[in-house]
């Protein structure tokens, strides 16, 4: 496998844009990007019980499987909204239908931005119109550009692989914890590919790489009414279709890991106020559920976020955070690891000298490791510190 | 009921005193609180399954359910100390046994502050000492000053009422959320009465009254491995015992209702970093437990905290907590407050003026208040906003 240029238009077939319609104060706020044939698509949706009317709109299309274009917009999440935000979806997909002459139920909405505050559709219908006319083949930049919301830079990337003779695509753009006005950490990520493929085994693919790539990240903790992975392949690479449990399957699901995985790690990288990277990595209990659910409440521990973004290898708070998981803890059996150095084994501390400490956790990377001991299930999360940028950004600039 | 002054030392027959023994750089942090005679005690403990010694102690005492003074230290949790640290229980209980003159298994410890350190035992025997030769029946103020961390002041609060023709005080002193070198956010709070009562009833009180006090606050969401909230009962009121179903039993309950809703209130408004209280109140779930289960997740949200620390209406980011909560939301079911003011009603938004919105949470204290209109269930809670001073608190200054 190769990394080559480009994002979502790096793949034959697919053309993409990004324009300024005034749905944000400034910059570009919707994005298009559309297969010139048909394509099968899957893909994840929030799991917040309050959804946005574009994920409301997606669940029937993915169940389907198939679609040709996805209409973006930042600035606005069209949730909470009532029966005007569901109508204001609906005018969406008929205008972008219209223009590209296709079917409205072929058309995936995806919005972020603030909850509760309606759609402007004049601007909305303008940029749609605007959109079409821009589409480009290189168009995979614009388009991450206007789904960006405090995002400090777009996130885009491509790879290829062979398969029978031919060349592979899968390509990649996502935006990461933000808002503008402001507004919850919504994420967004839209894949394309010119293999072609069906939509269960789409879905197989992308469902496995979303959980080990966005599923396996957090910010801070903050779960979205917007969150959406979508995956559109349409088979413009000419080869024959990819089939489970075969080689090509395997290339194909390494591909859209590798394009999940670094876009999973940007949204990270760039999250709101984010100075230091932490991996927290359990194992030694009964079952990888359970060990996710000891990561996540160690990740989401403000007093751990503060403790990576302080240097400071105060790995009692870790302890603290294991044990109010609600997953069972046995002191005597726990093992902490801060980067390489264990600090706590089996329930005693390892009294070393706190030198060798503050090398652990003075990285722009801090490895947090803890063993319960007790099983064989195991997990990774990536997450970041909680610094006073986060509070700045969510704080300080009203909506 | 009447206010009277003083704390844990306002009852009949109570004995306390604060002193510093260099746990701490700075300041008292030793206290030790005596009941003259043999007393009554119930309490609660974390439920983190991460536990202090001084928690692993307590937890059999409770159960037996009498004690006659308690050792509590700031500056150190005893946690995550392995076999020295409950061996160091056992050395301060026998040490304050033999200079109180009364028996180990009456002596409960508590402790706050840094996981995973040993404590400084010679010091720790040496406030011991100082802490016996300091008790004095006006003590509590010293006692609710040694347990203190990165509390801004200390607390203590005392009330009275009548029974039997006689006077009976419920005391109290509490420390709220803080850390020393940092540390966790620890909880401890110690009431004594002068009542008669036996320890099934001071169970049933205390667990009560903490369920809707201690239990009904969060500031950072944390779990502290040190969480210790005890009630002794020594009846040198002279009035005959309390039982359960009396008037007796409900003043006396009520009693101590007000002292541990004064001291919940106070912690959360002593929080780290806070300038802002908020209050949730959840209602129409189908049962309690799930209308807090929603309080806690509004309330622990970092985008709410974060919203209400800048004064922000973006009441969409309560929408969101909630249908986060794992609690089923139908959000055309759904009515948020803001306030007094409802700014969405069974899934419409109600278009306020945004000067109206801002109205409702340029306050001290901000109540967010969410239906979801699906059942008889209902919860509240207190809790805090987020700001940059925790951030400071927690990471810019080292352990």
């Amino acid at each position: 496998m190769d990394h080559v240029k480009g994002g979502v238009t790096a793949p034959h077939g697919f053309l993409a844009s990004g324009v300024s319609c005034g749905i944000k104060k400034r910059g570009k706020d919707l994005a298009l990007i559309v297969s010139k044939r048909p394509a099968a698509v899957a893909g994840t949706l929030t799991r917040n019980a309050v959804k946005a009317s574009c994920v409301l709109w997606a669940a029937p299309l993915l169940k389907k499987g198939t679609a040709r274009a996805i209409v973006a917009n930042s600035g606005n999440a069209n949730c909470c909204t009532g029966r005007k935000g569901s109508e204001d979806t609906g005018r969406i997909v008929r205008q972008a239908a219209f223009l590209l002459g296709i079917r409205p139920t072929e058309i995936l909405v995806a919005s972020t931005g603030v909850i509760g505050v309606p759609l402007p559709m004049d601007r909305v219908n303008n940029g749609i119109r605007l959109a079409v006319k821009e589409l480009s083949p290189i168009g995979s930049l614009s388009a991450a550009e206007a789904i960006m919301t405090t995002d400090t830079r777009s996130k885009e990337i491509a790879v290829r692989f062979n398969h029978a003779g031919h060349s592979v695509k899968v390509g990649g753009i996502a935006k990461g914890s933000g808002m503008i006005a402001p507004n919850m950490a919504t994420m967004l990520a839209f894949l394309t590919t010119d293999a072609k493929a069906a939509a269960p085994v789409l879905r197989k693919a992308i469902r496995s790489a979303v959980e080990e790539s966005f599923n396996a990240i957090t910010v801070d903790g903050e779960m979205s009414t917007n969150d959406m992975v979508l995956l559109m392949a349409n088979g413009a690479s000419g080869t024959p279709p990819i089939r489970q449990g075969t080689k090509a399957f395997r290339d194909f699901f390494e591909a859209i890991r590798v394009v999940c995985r670094y876009l999973a790690y940007e949204i990270v990288r760039d999250g709101e106020g984010v100075t230091r990277l932490m991996t927290v990595e359990v194992s030694g209990t009964q079952t990888n559920t359970a060990a996710m659910r000891v990561a996540k409440q160690i990740a989401n521990s403000v007093l751990v976020k503060t403790m990576v973004a302080g240097r400071d290898p105060n790995w009692g708070r870790v302890a603290a955070a294991a044990g109010a998981s609600g997953v069972p803890v046995h002191t005597s059996r726990l093992t902490i690891w801060l980067g390489k150095t264990v600090v706590f084994r089996r329930g005693e501390p390892t009294r070393l000298k706190r030198e060798t400490l503050l090398r652990e956790v003075d990285h722009p990377e801090i490895r947090i490791g803890i063993d319960l001991g007790s099983g064989k299930g195991s997990a990774r999360l990536l997450s970041a510190d909680l610094t006073e940028g986060y509070i700045q950004i969510n704080a300080k600039y009203t909506s």
